[in-house]
């Protein structure tokens, strides 16, 4: 028997480019002599349509393509993953499912049985679970069908679900397991992911099918990496990441052969690519070519623009330079030296005629003040009003370049430096910003040496460096990384040798900022624990603040 | 048995306040003779408190909290909402639970069965749900325990879980339940919340004492209006909307007595309350006393800063009037008679000056193009760079003065008029914003009248109003219920007699602007669906777009 995963892009609601996709996939698997063509969780719709499936009308169209889908099912068997109505009045109005069709017929409707509710993931917001474990039998084969999230609950410390699905099945004597998933990606996801189908394989000692998604859904990156894994508990073909990818295994090759065929994962390396899929994926399906992004001299800036020419070409992303009287002569070189490693366009646009218009009309308002964070947020908003006059006009989509490490604290001006369409680094942590701009860098000069060898700046007001009003980064980021990512208290952070009075500081900074990451743009995800819709917390509340 | 009802408004995560709160709350109780004393759920985190939950020190807060207040229940049953670590080392990691402490003992710690995971709830992402069903025994009554969710179950035409937990405890012969909630406010929500204590009480036909919150959330507003049902199927007693109240009835009275003691509803009135409590308890909450606004003369800043005066006081609400060389001379005379109405103080700036510095500063890179919404965006920036510079100077949070129906369409600048740390009327339809206007002016002229007669426009271009670019209000306002509240589809919203072209172009510009309101401030939710963190939509998507 051959079996074809098809690791896809899908866009979103867009069920007609998503069927023309399915149904090429088909045709292909047909002409590489497949017996059984696989697709990822939610195939139909893509993933997440989030609250779109609580509209009827997106259903039926669901329902409407996965009609069309089964009908190319002519002699060859076709795994999809799709929403279902549920049929009972109680509990959620549907399920999370994998479509077994064959021969226009469709041999098994398989629901997920857990449903991940945590971090980015809302599946219990929408889908009821399955208590109903079969299998399906295909040309003499025994199929254990389970969607995503299904394979993940063993081999944990800390089970997230009382119940574990293949367990219930394998009584029942499957001859492979298939999983159709969802599965995004973040920095070691790809290993764990490796690590989670293998202990399954070592468990159930039976071949498995595991089919992933690829491309950005805002946010979201799928990084692809589908895997077969054999019985002997090794991957026997690990598909690429951040490409589509139709490839046939030959069933019996599998059972007999214990290759290991795992990619090796380098995690800078898997972060670039994912950030550069992560942009282009958010452009194309938007339907725009051009970005525009301010230019600093900065290495936040710098890197920001570096992914975005790879992901768009030099030419499609415009910089805009926009000197204070803060400014320093190299910031503007550096700068200009990058846009033109670049091949970027670029305009210089000196802030002070503004500055010193608003400093005028708000001179009643303002008497007897000092010059405090206020006349700095003033410079960072011109500066915003300026790119948004340029993302306006052109149709540039602005990017924002604001690093994981400022998001957390706070250190950035709302409707200034934090304006953009799309969060390109915003899940980076400074330390691994300097990372990606080696890596960047690692076939020849990208971005300007001084670019990264220059102390941080924001340049608002005279000689100002980040390190007036913010630790160390090595520190910073080990802090925030032990709260963010970890979850730890200040208890523990302090046991970790931080400085007491610092730990307090930087936590209450998080907590309090939490305003301003509520109103900043979609960060693409590289982490375990984004800012953004996997991380939810009050604005108002009294907790370390 | 005297049992007392403690309707409290929390702050999440202030742990002293809380137990401080809770601590007199059991003392007044006992002051006016009470067996037993209820209050809401998760007392002692404020509702609901998001990720925090997640964290372990967060948790251990709450469990030294929890201590204390047992400490408090000597001679006096309490009854109070608190989230417990589940000891088993499946499934999530916490319950969401009802303690019943009396004279320092704990005496049942019940779990919630009925984890809503819809709308602006994520139950399920925190919560393991409960399936052990006993009744506390307490001074010769035996008590059915529930939390919120526990007793929706019934009377649903589709009813969203397969359990209800009031079946499985009526065989084991309670003589009343006790319900703690925290069921925020919407617009109608009050009936809803009679209805189904109603039913509830029909069906069991022994006495409910529910408990609620008060007070607002960041977004999310708790009117109040704890119920005492009795077993006539009667609201024996409804305590007040949006404000605290201690109240203690006898249960012998509520067993023999049929009254019937509920507060008439009055939508609009209940909106205004609740706007009014949502301001006052987001800057109470986060420590601030004073706002700014800009008044364009037009009917939504109008309502926006009244309802913002009777929150913090009109000399605490700050008025900015920025007119540009397209304001007609009423709007800066509306404005300025709308400030005297309210005894606010206010600034004059127009923004003039400006705007030309950035036409002069923007003209190389704008060479050979015309104006189009371009500048108009410009001048609605230069006034988010106004009143932010008053916010930041003063310490005054700026309030987003946007409607929904503006929201819902994308009709605002980003960065400009959608600036603001709280939406206040962004859950209000313009046509609502009208009723409002109304309702504020019932006892003499607060808002003038030509604000309210004038045809609305935002101003930036000579001769614009919005009827040039959108339906009437009315029409808009309809379709955009039917398809945000109701979600309906394009077919189901045109067989109402609608405009098939309009309501495809209203459909596609409400999801085409999903990325405006995924940077916008929180908006004080008033309706059954606002936008938020109870709506959740991808930005790249391609559904009716």
């Amino acid at each position: 028997m051959n079996i074809t995963l098809a690791q896809l892009n899908y866009h979103i609601g867009d069920f007609e480019k998503n069927y023309t996709k399915i149904a090429d996939a088909v045709q292909e698997a047909k002409q590489q002599g497949s017996d059984l063509v696989i697709f990822g969780e939610l195939a139909t719709t893509g993933y997440p349509p989030r609250d779109f499936l609580e509209f009827e009308d997106f259903i039926q169209r669901s329902n409407d393509t996965l009609e069309r889908i089964k009908a190319l099912s002519d002699g060859i068997g076709i795994v999809i993953g799709a929403p279902t109505i549920n049929p009972k009045v109680e509990g959620k109005d549907l399920f999370n499912s994998a479509y077994f069709f064959y021969n226009k017929e469709t041999l098994r409707v398989h629901h997920k049985t857990l449903l991940p509710t945590y971090d980015i993931f809302d599946e219990y917001r929408y889908f009821e679970p399955n208590y109903n474990f079969e299998l399906v039998a295909f040309k003499g084969k025994k199929i254990a069908l389970t969607v995503c999230e299904d394979i993940w609950n063993i081999g944990n410390e800390n089970p997230l679900y009382p119940i574990c699905p293949m367990d219930e099945m394998m009584p029942l004597g499957p001859d492979f397991i298939i999983n159709v998933s969802a599965s995004p990606f973040s920095v070691m996801h790809a290993e764990s992911r490796k690590a989670i189908v293998k202990e399954n394989l070592n468990r159930y000692k039976i071949p498995m099918f595991y089919v992933n998604h690829v491309g950005a859904q805002t946010e979201i990156i799928f990084d692809g990496g589908s895997i077969v894994g054999g019985p002997f508990g090794n991957i026997y073909k690990e598909l690429p990441f951040f490409e589509e990818s139709i490839t046939t295994v030959n069933l019996e090759s599998v059972l007999n052969n214990n290759q290991e065929d795992a990619q090796v994962d380098d995690n800078i390396k898997e972060m670039h690519d994912a950030i550069v899929l992560g942009i282009k994926d958010y452009f194309g399906k938007l339907g725009f070519t051009k970005a525009v992004l301010g230019l600093s001299g900065g290495i936040d800036s710098a890197v920001t623009a570096a992914l975005a020419a790879r992901a768009l070409g030099g030419e499609n992303v415009r910089g805009i330079l926009m000197p204070s009287q803060y400014s320093s002569d190299h910031s503007v070189n550096d700068a200009r030296q990058l846009a033109e490693n670049l091949n970027m366009p670029y305009d210089i646009i000196p802030i002070e005629p503004m500055y010193k218009a608003f400093e005028t009309a708000l001179s009643p308002a303002f008497e007897g003040t000092e010059f405090n964070v206020t006349e700095e947020n003033i410079q960072a908003r011109i500066r915003g009003v300026l790119n948004m006059a340029i993302s306006n006009k052109f149709g540039n989509i602005l990017l924002n370049t604001s690093n994981k490490s400022e998001m957390a604290v706070g250190y950035g001006t709302l409707y200034g430096d934090l304006c953009g369409g799309l969060s390109v680094i915003a899940d980076v942590y400074k330390t691994d910003v300097y990372l990606l701009a080696e890596y960047i860098n690692k076939d020849g000069e990208v971005i300007p040496k001084n670019t990264i060898t220059k102390p941080p700046s924001a340049e608002l007001r005279p000689n100002q460096k980040d390190s007036d009003s913010l630790p160390d980064y090595a520190v910073l980021d080990e802090i925030l990384y032990l709260y963010i990512e970890e979850k730890q208290g200040p208890k523990a952070i302090i046991a970790r040798g931080h400085d007491p009075a610092l730990v307090k500081r930087i936590l209450r900074l998080v907590n309090i900022n939490e305003f301003k990451r509520y109103q900043t743009a979609p960060a693409l995800r590289v982490s375990s624990k984004s800012f953004g819709m996997g991380r939810r917390l009050p604005i108002v509340a009294k907790y370390l603040s």
